[in-house]
């Protein structure tokens, strides 16, 4: 009986996130959903392309943390416009909190919405939130084997986004034993490489979001 | 009434985690719960450990992974006795699992079972296994905010081991604003700082470990 709950859940969130993309779509706006480990560098990345693409892309926010506001105050300070949930110890959004939060941006002003989710490996990867793109990130500094031990999440992505590469030469990570395993899971989806720190690589994935608007 | 289906699911771990721990008690056996994100370094950390310790604690590792068995590889290579779980997809284990995977080990051939959880800084906190020691890992790499977003985790756990601090001069973590975070949630729970790849710090968490045995 729990099963089939759990897949009842499942079957109402898919409804809501077509749905919320059939929305999206309308509004000519193209939304991203971010995913990867906590301190994976989702913001920090995401701060990246908001400087890349000013003058290209109006960029609107919506924030998933189990607490606080930190990322949304990040955003704010650089000028965007954001709305944050706080999931109060749920461990992923779903589309009713997509939404109930996309009701709160003025989306006829943005043309590209990025929801950055609760940082989590596994759960995200079950619900689908109405996006058009999800861009999974991995850090150099968590593994080269978190393609093989949380397969769903990289298998259910549209682009692997390969974060701190700055950090290469002090970690044991090795880019092409990714890139493979990524391959096999995902054939379409391209891996990108990008330093936010130094501003390396960012400006090819901003390239690549451009192409993909609706 | 999914709420209380919930309730009722957390309800019978909590009884079947106690006696885990009735079990583990009357085995004379220290465990170990080892949460932390995905690439926190949770199983170089067990390896460091296991050499720490060795003459001193004699460990048995069940290892949890949503799916592959590469993490049980490394244990065994280091002449560990170890039991893999494969989740496929759950994303924490929960105390059925240990009780399964227990009675796959030697237990009194043992004397600390150490349980790596899955990789995930939110659903492992709900979910006592029957351990006398949650340690939480957090690597300088995943940044030093992470106790305000996740704090249900860290409120759980009774010791914090900062991984990865060979890195601490490449990244922007102050190790002083997360042990205050951790004082202000766990204010009994010590704080390590630990580098596996220099083995530098982990002969103190040994230390403190040897002292936790029931």
């Amino acid at each position: 009986m729990k099963i089939i709950a759990a897949k009842k859940i499942l079957k109402a969130n898919e409804q809501l996130a077509e749905a919320n993309r059939a929305a999206f779509n309308a509004a000519g706006v193209l939304v991203v959903n971010m995913v990867g480990s906590p301190g994976s560098g989702k913001t920090t990345l995401l701060e990246a392309l908001v400087a890349a693409l000013r003058g290209r892309m109006r960029i609107a926010v919506i924030e998933g943390d189990i607490a606080g506001s930190i990322d949304a105050e990040r955003m704010e300070a650089i000028g965007v416009p954001v709305v944050q949930i706080n999931t109060e110890g749920a461990c992923h959004l779903d589309a009713t909190m997509i939404a109930a939060a996309s009701r709160g941006l003025e989306l006829a002003a943005a043309d590209c919405l990025v929801i950055e989710n609760v940082g989590n490996l596994v759960c995200t990867a079950g619900f689908d939130l109405g996006e058009h793109v999800r861009l999974v990130l991995l850090s150099v500094t968590e593994g080269d084997d978190k393609l093989v031990k949380y397969p769903a999440i990289f298998r259910g992505s549209h682009a692997l986004v390969i974060t701190k590469c700055d950090l290469l030469a002090h970690v044991n990570f090795r880019v092409e034993r990714v890139a493979a395993d990524m391959r096999r899971l995902a054939p379409d989806a391209p891996v990108f490489q990008v330093s936010a720190a130094r501003n390396e690589g960012v400006s090819t994935l901003a390239d690549w979001l451009i192409q993909r608007r609706p």
